[in-house]
């Protein structure tokens, strides 16, 4: 069976078809600004070469048909007719505390999802755009939602609630949810099948390390802590948004520079992390380039996006009481041995070994960086998200 | 020598008179309401019996001669003279990045000092109103500042450091500064005299646990880390404030509730913690009381409040390298034996093994309560920061 799984954001839909025999990708791509002036498509061939192709695009029902029309191109579809797909699997942003695992979408549970808006007002509309935007295309083919909050739910309330009055998360739901689950569920999974071990008695910590990124505490196959909260601002320092802060210092800024909650909050999503402290960039690429030729602000920016991630990898080594297993992923976790050599030093007193010399040379491979010494295996995991949503499609379609 | 050491707030002075010949306490007492309806000193009797003198205060150089009329009465005075008083020690609260140590205040250090009110408009004018009020009286007496925030001055920019516009700390000097410093570091240097050991090779963590509670990595005999930031509400869940909260959650309560930055700041310092999650009392004894009673909310906010300390035990366990020594202090920290049974719990990967059995019996004495092959030592070390700000104005007036 073939499965699309869409992405869809508030300007932009990425995209990847998958032939599930071998769970292979046979197309990718996506749409970017969607509404604006210059919206295009940009596919990735076969050979790996990307075409651009530029069109008007004003709201995502266009953009999804173009998708399509894409896919079943003469010249460079790779499909022949959107009969062969069998089923649409979604990313979908924040499912509250109603979803707690990838479901069939059908009213009932999108008006569950739409109440959901307003934890995510940017981003829950955009998903449901994408899934409209299918119904109305490919009325018959049936539509999976997988839920970025979904693997967090297992939390224990002593780790998701603040400790704010009780009735404001009775009223409005303000509770940790954390995000990028379907990535610390695919890698906790893989990196236990990698091993060759149970995953139902690991004590797994998960670093999403990216442009946004996330740390996960996981036991026993279940989630018992992450770093992002309700909102993805919390946690680790990222390319743009702060991460953790004193509430006290918000208020302080907001006084300071006459700022709205919408001004404090775009300050700090937008303007902060890695681009905030370095002035240079909020790409770890760019950053490490000018750490290279002595910037002292990019150095500093470096060293607290490690120090964070430090702190939660011990944070996390205590509750789970010890570990067995920290990996790494993500654009900056897979790919910069910087950031998984810094962060690792020092944590011999938990059991962790590197192997230093082959650390240096891995990217983007499945490798234990630890010695086999090493009490705490330590590895690089890909993450593949788009994978992960294409094999709940698979699954919930074969219960039905 | 005989020191005076005031703890002035902005509606109250606790004092206490040292005999610095024996590191004694000679007198003790605080006032309370200062310019409210119902002012009066409460001090304690050498016999320990307490006594309550009702009279109008209406601002500080008024309780401050109170007090010293106190000293010298001749009915339940400590002193026949004011000029037995060789000096007195301030507790002051926000030294910003000016003051790394105490000093001796004159007109210079005053400037400076009151430089820093905007980072503590509350506490530092209050510290200002008691100087001015000795100098007033007693123009001769020589007068110390100890300040909160010093002992933690020597922490890493990237620790101090939040991932905002760097801009806004150049501009108004936001970062962590942390709070309670004279506290940790009383006991980070006595718990090296207990245990003859040389400070400057330990790696030690200082939980000071009280209703407001806050937790340092020091390494070597300084401060690298601490879980206070720029105000005194980041952090651990404390008895009303609620700790490290998602910066999002800040923002979305004030839209969801209606509350300017005035009005949050209120909700996360004086009803959320212990108080808001219980609904009962922001009193850990009461808290104790109604968790056995089985209250749910209750046990809840007893378990986050635990969770949270353990959680920063292992982050600063990370940031160290491993630990020598962790420490409990505070009112919680010296007598719940409940607090540190729980937090050190599931500890043994990093080293940590607790006698139970022996922590259980330890109310506010200085104690080992690992075991002996435990390879991080844990002990209790009831705080005095007064005897610190006592010894800290000694030294000072020796130098001169």
């Amino acid at each position: 069976m073939k499965i699309l799984v869409l992405n869809c954001g508030s300007s932009s839909i990425k995209y990847k078809l998958f032939d599930m025999t071998g769970k292979e990708v046979i197309a990718q791509g996506g749409i970017e600004k969607i509404g604006l002036k210059g919206s295009f498509l940009k596919l990735t061939l076969p050979s790996g070469e990307k075409k651009v192709l530029e069109k008007d695009i004003p709201e995502h029902t266009v953009g999804v048909e173009f998708i399509l029309n894409t896919l079943i191109n003469s010249e460079y579809g790779a499909i022949r007719s959107l009969e062969e797909i069998g089923a649409v699997g979604h990313r979908m942003v924040h499912g509250g505390e109603r979803f707690s695992e990838s479901v069939l979408l059908n009213k009932e549970v999108l008006d569950a999802f739409t109440a959901c808006n307003d934890l995510a007002p940017l981003h829950n509309p955009a998903n449901l755009k994408g899934v409209n935007a299918i119904s109305a295309i490919l009325p018959k083919v049936p539509q999976v939602g997988v839920f970025d909050t979904a693997f967090h739910q297992t939390m224990p309330d002593y780790a998701y609630l603040y400790a704010i009055p009780f009735e404001l998360y009775e009223k409005y739901g303000i509770r940790r949810y954390g995000f990028h689950g379907t990535s610390h569920r695919y890698v906790s999974k893989r990196v236990c099948e990698f091993l060759g071990v149970n995953p139902e008695e690991q004590r797994i910590i998960t670093c999403h390390i990216g442009n946004g990124g996330s740390i996960a505490a996981i036991k026993n196959g279940k989630c018992i802590d992450t770093t992002m909260g309700l909102t993805p601002l919390e946690g680790l320092m990222m390319g743009t948004r702060s991460g953790d802060i004193d509430a006290g210092a918000v208020t302080f800024i907001m006084d300071k520079e006459g700022l709205n909650t919408t001004g404090v909050s775009n300050l700090l999503n937008k303007k902060s992390g890695v681009l905030g402290i370095s002035g240079v960039s909020s790409d770890m690429r760019e950053l490490l380039a000018a750490c290279e030729a002595g910037n002292e602000r990019a150095i500093l920016a470096e060293q607290m996006y490690y120090y964070r991630i430090k702190k939660y990898i011990g944070a996390y080594a205590a509750v789970l009481g010890g570990v067995d297993i920290i990996l790494f992923t993500g654009g900056v976790g897979e790919n910069q041995f910087e950031c998984r050599r810094d962060v690792c030093k020092g944590l011999e007193y938990m059991g962790v070994e590197i192997d230093y010399e082959l650390n240096d040379r891995i990217r983007g491979t499945e490798t234990v960086i630890s010695t086999p010494a090493s009490k705490v295996k330590v590895l690089v995991i890909p993450t593949d998200e788009e994978l992960l949503i294409a094999s709940d499609t698979m699954d919930i379609l074969s219960r039905k």
